[in-house]
């Protein structure tokens, strides 16, 4: 490597580094906080590192074989890439860590879940009209022309907005008497929501959200085409008051709490809305329309209803089927006339993101039984099929999410998510989100550890170190800990370990999660072997890698090809309700027709849960095969 | 009289003002400006100044004998009493001088004209619900256990407001799971408006109103027991922006313009609101929904609509038939759940408030056919019966609201309204309104004016002045005028004089509206004689003489028993729609039905309109008994 600087320049981050010659691309990308997705972690062999190097001049290392049009357009692997000097780096949206993570949620084809018996129809449609100019024989009022055509559309009654009436007298001459009307499909009747001069029907862009506890994730939707325009993902604003939805609750009984909440999480939804819309070059006033999928918390504090009732006892929300609001009232910042649909809820802690998936995923509409399961820090569970739907609902705790853990931290950039022991060495081999040197474990990576552990016998089926069984194991602050990573191999500089209290947690947390399944299914006469299928949804559910999930007692032991990934449901039942108005009637009778199990006073769901504080199980006939493993190993010793 | 000095303060007008012993009530109120009605004039013969001595002592002059038990409570006649203390000083809401106006607005019993045939039906109700308290087996939302119960009053679906649902889970637990509903009644199915906790169906208050050009009327209404529970009487805060409809649109062109005339109107609006829940002691938060009737530029100024394609050939008014709209966005000081219905118009220069006059008195209802006429700046003209309706609307001029004359003003307190000639003197005898000195001539004052000079021949056919007929006769600044009061025997310390030019203008504002009948009834096929009934409306119309009106040609000389007085139709309308929802389908039927002429370039208004320039009319056939009075008295001279 040279002496020599170059400036590299990163599209659309607006970020200039210096770099020194020969540096490799991804590396620099990295160190200058550019997330480029490196599944494979720079071996050049997954291709998921895609730039394109706009001006400049790069050293290529031989790695995976692009087609010869991409090389044309100056398409590079940025692992495969070394500085030669000054740069200008384009960084595709399929490359960017956000949308990648996106992606990888997808893993398992939303294709293969989403059932396509729905039709092309979104809730909210234009009408291009022409109305007949006024003499002064017809003068009659300008609304009274345009209801004339409108009858010709069958529309007869109508809701209106004094916004919608302002702009009238001025759109019906602008556009010379031809003009396009917005309409939104209501339960009680249609809405004119919007008015145009000329024919816009070219033009109908709309939102979706999934506003999760902690993420917000976005989608700027053409309805025409049925198109993700662009996506977004952003921490919930919400998170400096509070991690989970009972913090956020408590939070509202402080002056201004609720106000600061609402404000926090709708600013979050601007800088998606400024950020979808910039990368698509879509105008913010094309967007007519908002879905949103939410647990009950979040929609309750989205819209400043108090959502105290939310955690006292019997726990009801204000309302589960919610009509269309101006989201321009909660401060979103998009035209007067748009409308945000709020996907209704079954019951305060199974909320329209669970009841959005379900519909996302077509289990509304199966006759196969599918036990679709949303893990996080709230774990949902619901099992059904066309004609019949139970769910439940457990606080997990922040485990899955990296809470309460010491090392633990969200699934991004840096974080371990898979963990292997070398089989010559006994070392442990750490793979991390984005290929970088490690910064701590989030969830799967958590999961991934406590299986690989047990299977090596490294702790035994109460997760509890055999202090004989690896040089890893120590005693630190908290008891005893294996070594991860020491200080000098991590991005943090300092250990990476995991502690017995780290595996307690965990094992509470998929404890909760598997009595959930238990009660649930017990509850309705089921087994899990009646399952058709296990649909596993949520951001954290793609990163999970089901084997382990097994082996440590989290998911069923059953045939694997009945699981299912679908990333994020929610907000895939978000969009698909925005393309069709036959899926959010779908959602109002899901969230009926969902019957909601209360498990936290359930003597069953106490009793299946201390059963379930073993790995994988005490009952090892609930896991036959995982258990006569760890049965030969327990014989074997480690090999 | 005395040179001690007191203080005499009235209330609720909050004026405290220094009198010297012995001064007459009456004036020291005046001269503070504290309207009393005193309508003989401070004779003590007519009883309208009733006051309350609150505290204090005054003599007492003989007047008009009180009953005991008024004594008891401290009433007395105010211009009977001469100050002899300090003084606290009630003015009951019957002698102040707009509650006098309005009362006076009703001489001719709107009972004659209110048909009864409707029933008790407001279009805003409110149902008492007892809702099922959750239970952890049944802990649906609180929005579904209200929805259990409205669908036991057949309340399917509903639009409902975010704010609705924010105070939805304190009220139903702050009222144990009763809670009052308010349901407010629209096209397009019920809207949930407001809920309450406990059973306030008791309490159905609303407000109506008349938005006229120059003034506007105000009355609270118990919807319950179909009462007015207080009025107000303001002028419209737009007339300092121009006098007329046609220079407030152009005022809308300037910058901010449409912006100072919604907040203008808006201001008057609270003002009344202010005063009428003061006077009724009704806590302004009680009001539930707001009627108005107005004319079309009154309505869009009020919602913000820009009223320019009004004045613009072919006069398209933005919309006929307008949903219900939240009254707060507008600036006006209710609750943010009260909605505010406007009375549909028909075109731009046939208002809501015509429309609501129609429908007030019973026309929209009867087989009789009748003459409908507003007279004001603009006067409209509808002909019809339950069947069919014709409109017409001309520009008559600001003379019959005492503009454009030069003494004129409007009708209020020392406005000359009754001219006569005492039979010995031939000096001029005038009537004021309120009976004190002339401050100048209103416009049913001109017409009386007229009619006595034309009858007494001091003017002759033509409007011009008989020069050798009268003393009082001389040459003004504008040419030959009438001096009415030398400026000695008036308040404004000048001559009240009415010139050839004030005559003329009154020509021709009552051939316009003499040419707006005929061109309807001719267009129709009917004359005068097939007319069943005519019905004046308006502040204007009820201080009218009908005698006089026809001796100048501004009514048609036919049976005097058909005439009628309604008063202010609007606000009678905008008072009856507020007790049944029949009669606000009524005025969308009747804004539907009217079939509207436009004068503006109708020949045959033009030729009538020049026929009629003339006392009362060039076609003495038209008026024959009025024809052959003028034709005596041409022959016999004065006598």
């Amino acid at each position: 490597m040279g002496d020599r600087k170059y400036q590299v320049r990163f599209n659309p981050n607006n970020v200039t580094v210096e770099a020194g010659e020969g540096d490799n691309l991804l590396d620099v990308a990295r160190k200058s906080g550019v997330a480029i997705t490196a599944s494979c972690g720079g071996e050049g062999v997954c291709g998921t590192c895609r730039v394109v190097i706009e001006k400049g001049d790069v050293d290529n290392l031989p790695g995976m074989q692009l087609d010869s049009a991409e090389i044309a357009k100056g398409v590079r692997l940025a692992c495969q890439c070394l500085v030669k000097g000054d740069l200008s780096v384009a960084v595709p949206e399929a490359s960017r860590m956000a949308a990648a993570a996106e992606r990888r949620a997808l893993v398992t084809a939303e294709e293969v879940m989403a059932v396509t018996g729905w039709k092309h129809d979104p809730p909210i449609f234009k009408l291009a009209l022409e109305l007949v100019p006024p003499t002064m024989e017809d003068n009659s009022s300008d609304l009274n022309r345009l209801e004339r055509e409108l009858a010709k559309h069958g529309i007869d009654h109508y809701q209106i907005e004094l916004g919608f009436l302002e702009r009238l007298p001025h759109v019906v001459r602008d556009g010379k008497w031809k003009v396009t009307v917005t309409i939104l499909k209501e339960m009680a009747g249609p809405r004119l929501t919007a008015i145009e001069p000329g024919d816009t029907r070219a033009k109908l862009t709309s939102l979706a959200f999934d506003i999760g506890t902690t993420g917000v994730r976005g989608e700027l939707l053409d309805l025409n085409k049925e198109r993700v325009l662009s996506r977004g993902v952003e921490y919930n604003g919400q998170r400096s008051y509070g991690d989970d939805v009972i913090s956020r609750i408590a939070y509202c009984n402080k002056p201004d709490g609720m106000a600061k909440l609402q404000q926090a999480v709708v600013a979050t939804l601007n800088k998606l809305i400024a950020e979808m819309t910039e990368r698509a070059e879509v105008p913010a006033g094309d967007i007519s329309y908002i879905t949103i999928a939410a647990n009950t918390t979040m929609i309750q504090l989205l819209l400043g209803i108090d959502p105290k009732y939310l955690r006292l006892a019997p726990y009801v929300p204000t309302a589960s089927v919610l009509p269309p609001l101006p989201a321009h009232k909660l401060g979103i910042e998009v035209a007067e006339h748009v409308y945000l649909y709020t996907i209704p809820s079954v019951a305060s802690y199974i909320g329209g993101d669970i009841v959005s998936g379900l519909v996302g995923t077509g289990i509304y509409q199966r006759q196969e039984t599918v036990l679709y399961i949303d893990i996080g820090t709230n774990g949902e569970t619901v099992v059904g099929n066309a004609d019949w739907m139970v769910s439940a609902s457990c606080s997990a705790g922040p485990a899955f999410e990296g809470g309460g853990i010491s090392c633990g931290m969200l699934a991004t950039d840096g974080a371990i998510e898979g963990f292997q022991l070398d089989a010559k060495t006994k070392q442990p081999i750490l793979t991390t989100i984005g290929g970088a040197k490690p910064r701590g474990i989030c969830g799967a990576g958590l999961i991934g550890i406590v299986s690989g552990l047990l299977t090596a016998g490294i702790i035994n089926q109460k997760g509890k170190f055999q202090n004989e069984a690896h040089n890893r194991i120590r005693t630190g602050s908290e008891g005893l800990e294996y070594l991860l990573a020491p200080a000098g191999e991590t991005r943090v500089s300092k250990d990476i370990v995991i502690t017995e209290v780290d595996i307690d947690n965990l094992i509470r947390a998929k404890a909760a999660m598997y009595a959930g399944y238990q009660t649930l299914l017990k509850g309705i006469g089921l087994t899990f072997n009646d399952l058709d299928k296990v649909i596993i949804a949520g951001t954290f559910g793609s990163h999970l890698d089901i084997e382990e999930a097994i082996t440590i007692g989290l998911m069923p032991e059953i045939d694997r090809t009945k699981f299912f990934f679908v990333g994020n449901g929610s907000l895939l039942g978000a969009r698909l309700s925005s393309f069709s108005t036959e899926l959010i009637e779908a959602g109002r009778r899901v969230a009926r027709m969902v019957t909601n199990i209360e498990l936290s006073e359930n003597r069953d769901f106490m009793h299946h849960y201390v059963a379930s504080m073993f790995l994988p199980h005490t009952e090892s006939a609930l896991f036959p095969e995982a258990s006569r493993r760890l049965n030969e190993l327990s014989k074997g010793g480690i090999s």
